[in-house]
């Protein structure tokens, strides 16, 4: 793939404010003139939103680590192949809500899957391919986890038969979750950047975007919130 | 795994009589004693069900061929792990319509995916284990899509929804599955048994039986056919 736009993760537990991160970025960079793509794993493409929906089944019973990981990496391939790496081939931004690293912390560190099987997954599915910028979103479990249950019951009408199961499986879990994505991001340290997501939305949100303009050498406007 | 079982696969083309030689197999065992499991591949399990019938969707797109092998070993990995592998410990004897060679023949052979690739997956998936035997039934694909279109207009009122979409992919693929599972036999020949599946149906249950009584040292009689 001749790459020629800019890929960014947000990656991080649940409750983390991820989503509306990833729509502020847009929004700033949509502003600056830069027409970015968001997209979310696992998911992204009519194909993989399929492998997504068996695997968030609620009624469905549960799947071994390794197959969990090689239907994310089928998802995450089709994701790459049909939509991630055309738009960058086209010099478009692409930002997607969570990518590989979490993989590497639900399966790996909070799973406890071979960290080396994923590796060699993310190796016959993407080469040497890897985001340009990851946002890793820190957060205490705790919190996080009331964040995201309190967002549960406000949505649960519409989205009940895909809520994560993996916000049901305890804070013991979610703990392991975070102490995982914190190695990650000193395993990438060229890539990954740790934002204290604790901090309101608008303090974070021009966090995010210094990184951007710090790494990417852009000068961009903070979006609106809310 | 305490393997004490035996794992038998049947491989090849469609229309070659798999299925019908998987029952008479079985039979056969079952009159000398031995209770085998009998089981399918891509499937097996629920859950693997589940992944088989997002592959065979007749009006889903079609996926990356690395995704679908991606999708085939996450279906075997279930089948191994919640059924072959606790059978085979438990002593049981196990024979599977397809199993990890129709992989190499489909996606590989015939769909062109790097056979580094299949070999990886089944490393990752499966690791030394191997079937103890295995019959590729051969064919040539005009006589065995002839058969398996008759069977088809048959059942096409309950099989419809899950009809076999390679057996839509014409002849030149049904000619490189062919060449592949005869490579695959070159390849493994500790394990790999052709047989001409032209032949009635009682001369291939007759050498079925030979090569099991032959290779695994029993003293086995015809079951009769229909």
């Amino acid at each position: 793939m001749a790459k020629k736009g800019i890929f960014i993760t947000l990656e991080g537990g649940d409750g983390t404010g991820k989503s509306t991160q990833l729509k502020l970025l847009q929004q700033a960079l949509s502003a600056a003139g830069i027409d970015a793509l968001t997209t979310r794993e696992p998911g992204g493409t009519d194909q993989a939103e399929r492998i997504r929906n068996m695997l968030l089944q609620r009624d469905s019973g549960s799947f071994d680590p390794m197959t969990e990981a090689l239907l994310l990496f089928a998802a995450r391939r089709e994701h790459l192949v049909n939509k991630i790496w055309p738009a960058l081939e086209k010099g478009q931004w692409v930002i997607s809500d969570r990518f590989a690293d979490s993989t590497r912390a639900f399966q790996g560190y909070g799973m406890g899957l071979d960290m080396q099987v994923i590796e060699s997954l993310y190796q016959l599915v993407a080469g040497k391919f890897q985001p340009d910028l990851t946002f890793i979103f820190d957060i205490d479990p705790e919190a996080g986890l009331n964040r995201s249950m309190k967002h549960l019951q406000v949505t649960s009408n519409t989205t009940e038969s895909t809520e994560d199961r993996y916000e049901r499986m305890g804070l013991a879990f979610h703990q392991r979750l975070r102490v995982g994505f914190l190695e990650i991001a000193k395993k990438f340290p060229g890539r990954c950047v740790i934002i204290d997501a604790t901090q309101d939305v608008d303090v974070v949100h021009r966090q995010v975007l210094k990184v951007v303009e710090q790494r990417l050498g852009l000068s961009l406007k903070e979006a609106q919130h809310g």
